[in-house]
């Protein structure tokens, strides 16, 4: 088994400290954060969800309105929606995911120097501001090129779940980059690197034809425009990921290959990590893959929270040999967990399974 | 209301003049197809589906095994399928579009010298032969670029519906140019020419969480790689589009911007044509789009057939002045119909919304 050690203090950043975006609202969640190094800091991208302060019997939505560019609020009669998911409000009978989401999210950074004790800014990094974004951006990635950080989200409106990218140098100030993935899909991670002379991106769209939910490899010569899709790998029959898999950690190369710290769930909806291996020239290729999960969700700060039973990683540092992986837990707080490479690439080695 | 004039003798093209695949086949529909103009040639890119001869009481499937590289049959107990769309074969209670298809089709040529009289050919053109396409190639479009005959089509498998290319000089031969566009996506159309600089597209991709069916534009430099996507247009609430959209005829340009006609289903599964115009330099704005259908399903070979009540258009040929359109009828038989330009180019004037 590969010796995941998380950090004794955990959890590191929780709801409570995150200064809501207005008074009248309180942050639910701050979890899955895309990780940067930026010069001596590092800085966590981090997924916050807020939401109306729930004063009345009505159940209160937040959404982006393009009129008025602001958050505005309207109450919906909690009797007509299914809630038994806490994170959407879908109308009772209706076969789609939401028409609504409870709360809504933006990203927000914190900034270390040591990467644990983390400052919080006051105020959102990116905030919805277009059409494709009015029920907010959640999950996001970076990946550093040259001297560019890339940052994608999924941006989640009443067109779907669409994949944006936006890039920043000074993680003050970003550019829009537009919608590189169509709806709906989520968890794009973009490789640390080239290899063969184009950018790689892991990504898992949506199938409803068939009930899929896999990862797919995409290659691009300028990040903005991605093609050569290929499906890479999909869940198993087993019982930590039998129900979806999708990409965590952006890929980044060991002297084995592109090493994807990815996230499964089984059909309970628990979420675990796992370690796939991917060839250094031809990542639409596998190496191994680890049949088991590397980290399950264990402590109580992983089981009970707002979507209880979670660890989810968007991103990870690497230390010397040590993989510092940062990690929403329950969706509700952030936990960071230590892992020796060489403990996950042995692992690799001696138990790997490369059926997709 | 714009003037569509169909011929006299449609259906122009039906099932039984199609040599099956293999002889225990049956071939149960020629249409949809792409529409290439290749030198004094008119060449219909049809999609052909075939199906077992149906000799016992099990419904017998066709696929593409990747093992045998070639089409087996399998037996399926009926009683535990839900067969109420004769297209498909969903296992009862199952929350999926599909486990199987009761057809499989391939692509086939049939050529013409005066657009009209068909020969076809003996042997398919394109046949299934990938992973994505276990389950058969379906729709495809066609546009010219340069000297090059590019043929977009869905590819169906248990990996869901994916958009394929292959590129022809010759249609004899083909080249493999890969995915183009991640599951489930439908209905893809190149333009017949660029646009400040870039290759465009429009698509169309399943949206699970909210439902929607609307068709989105996207840009590429090298026709592989696509990007910049953005939501271009939905249905409406009328009776003849409240069900779903996707884009028809690759577009093509005329003095008043790109013209685009697309396919409309309202929610009885009843498909008519419509007609959109999109701006010269930034297909992503719409000028004008024509109200109400421009052609509906009303004769019987349109309204009785596999799929009843169809009309539903991949290409077209500008003859002069005269734009001829080539549709697939109740997914059965190829039809023709004729429509002058400068009608629809005045009914969008005359009667447009541009609300998408």
């Amino acid at each position: 088994m590969i010796k995941i050690k998380r950090y004794k203090n955990n959890p590191i950043i929780v709801p409570k400290i995150i200064k809501p975006s207005r008074d009248d609202f309180e942050v639910i969640g701050a979890f899955n954060p895309a990780v940067a190094q930026y010069g001596d800091q590092t800085i966590l991208l981090m997924r916050v969800a807020e939401r109306p302060k729930q004063v009345s019997k009505e159940l209160k939505i937040p959404f982006f309105s393009l009129s008025s560019k602001s958050i505005e609020v309207i109450d919906l009669d909690k009797t007509k929606f299914n809630l038994s998911d806490p994170r959407v409000a879908a109308p009772k009978n209706s076969k789609y995911d939401f028409n609504y989401l409870t709360s809504i999210s933006h990203i927000r950074c914190a900034r270390s120097f040591d990467g644990i004790n983390f400052t919080i800014d006051d105020e959102p990094f990116i905030f919805p501001h277009n059409e494709y974004e009015t029920f907010g951006l959640e999950d996001p990635r970076c990946t550093k090129i040259g001297d560019v950080y890339y940052i994608n989200f999924s941006a989640v409106s009443p067109k779907g779940v669409c994949v944006e990218l936006v890039s920043t140098m000074d993680f003050k100030s970003y550019k829009d980059e537009g919608v590189i993935f169509l709806p709906d899909n989520k968890d794009v991670t973009i490789f640390s690197g080239m290899s063969s002379g184009s950018y790689w991106a892991l990504s898992r769209p949506s199938v409803p034809s068939t009930g899929n939910l896999d990862v797919w490899i995409s290659s691009s010569s300028d990040l903005h425009e991605w093609g050569r899709h290929k499906k890479l790998f999909g869940g198993s029959n087993s019982d930590w990921d039998n129900g979806r898999v999708g990409a965590g950690i952006p890929p980044f190369l060991t002297p084995y290959g592109w090493l994807e710290i990815y996230h499964a769930a089984n059909n309970k909806n628990e979420y675990s990590l796992g370690a796939i291996l991917l060839d250094r020239d031809d990542p639409t290729k596998i190496i191994a893959r680890y049949p088991k999960p590397i980290m399950v969700p264990e402590y109580e700060y992983e089981t009970n929270g707002f979507f209880g039973k979670v660890v989810f990683t968007c991103g990870g540092i690497l230390n010397n040999n040590d993989l510092i992986i940062y990690y929403g837990a329950a969706d509700t707080n952030i936990s960071v967990a230590k892992v020796n490479l060489d403990d996950i690439l042995s692992g690799l080695e001696k138990n790997s399974n490369v059926e997709g």
